[in-house]
């Protein structure tokens, strides 16, 4: 007699099969791209002393933390994969070798307030360069290629990377006199893309105190329009921190082609700044063009120090973060997830037609032994039904082995989806199959409109 | 200055890089090979409403379980992948096709007494086939077939897989009106591997209180030699439970060969009960021969109702599960993960030569592009250096590109095994690095003695 009523929490994602079938795939081509660029995996615990997760303050999200006793211990949940990178690379130092690129696809945990879309236990999937002392810019201009990448794999097209620099943002507040006023700057400048130019002057004279020439030479900038290096170079010489980010705007711009990312998918994005206190080199935000609504679904930057907290040693570093679990969600709403890609348990459904199973058995043992995803279904039930079963479940095969086929040396194979039935013999039915399934995996995971 | 002495909780395993690797290598054999048998990925949260996880109560883990408050939450870490799967398919009933085979690979949470060897995080990974209301023998009988597998592709060959059936044991007390004792004769009976057949005969008769005949007659019955199934048809005819059993046996054994599973990697063992109350028809344990003091690597059976405290609906199913987390712990400590294996983040290093960057970075795309995994790297460090940043890693191959490389059309390689360097066209040489590749990934995962 069941006595609870079962329920999943809210905020917590549990997908059904399919969509995790679709998922687990999504990772796969996330671990693909991001060890094809010479990251390696890391595994941290989803749990730390809350002293060594906190060291650096939880800032806004430490009310959002989990935080609990056990025994005399106090723990917590990590709410993000960059703390715990640091710890890792502050604890393992000596046992490293720097650069340390390492990607990082974990649950983070966030007791944030629950809605459509908001998710309390999340996946995050992170790559991060770190350096011991010094870090090439070619590692920064490297980052959009690997976003490039894995978005193209995933089968997404319309989508833009957008880039900016922390120093040259300082930069060009410094020449106006207005270092001291950059994080307000910084904040209402973020409501461009929502309450437009005109409005963002209002605010930058009503609120920052900026007088009106100032505020118009912060939005001249801020929308300069066609080729933005070329533009920039108008304020060079002015600022020693303006120069060194234009240089290295130039560095990363200037690699894109020989890292194989079209023009169509970037932009130099002088509004893009990344929260105030972490970064200090290129940031980066990536846009799905036809749902900017959803905000950025890949961003990260250049950070002078990793681990300040944790040891004595400067660790520079660049990294990003796709926020997977999110993103799954909204691919999903939007309908985004390709529809025609297998999300079954199995690729052939072996039905017995004999009493005696043995003849089965090794059938579905050499299908397995070919590599062919197998169930051998011997439930009592009635021949519509386990047709039934391979229809809902999306099986695309079924072999049927009768007396007929095993006197013959054959297996009748139907194709579920073009109701096709072929009897031949098992080596032929293998190709076969392969061929088809080899068809039914062409596409990409995510299909656009 | 460093503030905080970052440190990992005591019992949580946080692999280094290389290890990590050969971590991530069994996880992706074990999705493959449960992928054959037709098992489909599932991932439910890590956290669950504590009334949820803990209707069943918890026995002796219950005090083990990392159970917190978040707002007006009392929310518990779960500490296996059983009851999340009893809650998910309980809820998801309606949407789900029986029988439901699925794997889960996930990290589960006991607060045990920290000791060598034990782990407050760990993996387990399962698989389990669900039936609505009934389920046929054959799917017990698959099982062993399953472990063989997983544990033949790690590389193992000295292990046994060690089956029994629960209404045989029942069955075989119930002939000795032993029935209302039969808990206590399988605690004690299950020290037999200790002890030896003399003081658990003892114990029997001073403990649990059975006459010298009794105790005589169990002993008989559990180190039957030889054809065990064929001795067991003596005691055929005197209880129905028994002869269910013995019947449900043979089918699994008789399945054995048609399945690809060697005599030699299996065995009716029938002092194995796993526990008294859960499981109900086979049960299985596997051990590794030349390790016998680790225990069984594992572990399951066959059981007849897995979600009764959510739902009125008969949900028979059977399922083993691997501990992870322990296994390759131990793996380690035996020295038996072959260390022959790549376990570097890149299969190439490319240094450019020469101060304009683009020659190299277009180098690095194309092998990229060619499915190579690949660093480019540019740090400002002495050549010296850059090699032994190579070998540290195990980079396998190091490639230079000069002004003498690009004007020649050829890139220099490095075989960092062999130390012999090749100048040779592009194509050419990832043709070679490919071949090298796969002569230095064909081993397996796990090497024994």
């Amino acid at each position: 007699m069941a006595q609870m009523k079962p329920r999943t929490l809210s905020g917590f994602m549990e997908l059904l099969p399919g969509p995790q079938q679709q998922m687990e795939r999504i990772m796969e081509i996330l671990r693909e791209t991001y060890s094809l660029y010479g990251f390696t995996p890391l595994d941290t615990p989803a749990i730390e002393a809350a002293d060594v997760l906190l060291a650096k303050g939880g800032g806004e999200t430490e009310k959002q933390i989990y935080r609990f006793q056990k025994g005399d211990s106090d723990l917590a949940l990590r709410f993000d994969l960059t703390v715990p990178l640091a710890k890792y690379v502050a604890l393992h130092y000596g046992e490293l070798s720097f650069p340390f690129r390492r990607y990082q696809i974990g649950k983070v945990y966030r007791g944030e307030r629950a809605q459509r879309g908001r998710f309390r236990e999340f996946y995050q999937a992170d790559i991060d360069i770190i350096g011991d002392g010094k870090l090439s810019i070619l590692n920064e201009a490297e980052i959009p290629a690997i976003i490039y990448r894995t978005f193209s794999r995933l089968g997404l097209r319309r989508f833009q990377i957008r880039v900016n620099n922390r120093k040259l943002l300082n930069g060009f507040y410094g020449m106006l006199g207005l270092s001291d006023r950059a994080g307000d700057i910084l904040r209402t400048v973020d409501k461009l893309d929502k309450i437009g130019p005109e409005k963002v002057a209002a605010l930058l004279r009503e609120e920052v105190g900026l007088d009106e020439a100032q505020a118009a030479e912060i939005l001249r900038f801020l929308t300069v329009e066609g080729d933005a290096l070329a533009a920039l170079e108008a304020y060079r010489g002015r600022s020693e921190a303006f120069d060194e980010g234009l240089d290295e705007l130039r560095a990363v711009v200037s690699s894109l082609g020989a890292f194989g990312v079209p023009a169509e998918n970037f932009a130099v994005d002088l509004t893009i700044a990344r929260g105030l206190d972490y970064y200090t080199g290129t940031v980066y935000e990536t846009m799905l063009l036809d749902h900017p609504e959803i905000g950025s679904v890949c961003s990260g930057g250049r950070y002078d120090n990793l681990a300040g907290y944790y040891i004595d040693k400067p660790l520079p570093g660049v990294g990003i973060s796709i926020g997977l679990t999110r993103l799954f969600y909204v691919l999903g709403e939007q309908k985004l997830l390709n529809p025609q890609l297998l999300t079954a348990p199995a690729d052939v459904l072996v039905l017995p037609m004999t009493a005696d199973l043995q003849p089965a058995i090794r059938l579905a043992t050499e299908l397995r032994e070919n590599g062919l995803r197998t169930q051998l279904y011997a439930e009592e039930k009635k021949f519509k039904a386990k047709m039934a079963y391979a229809d809902k479940l999306g099986i695309p095969y079924v072999l049927f082995l009768g007396e007929d086929e095993i006197q013959d040396g054959v297996v009748t194979c139907k194709d579920m989806a073009s109701g096709e039935q072929t009897k031949l013999p098992l080596a032929e039915t293998i190709s076969r199959i392969r061929e088809g399934l080899l068809e039914k995996s062409r596409g990409p995971v995510i299909l656009e409109g």
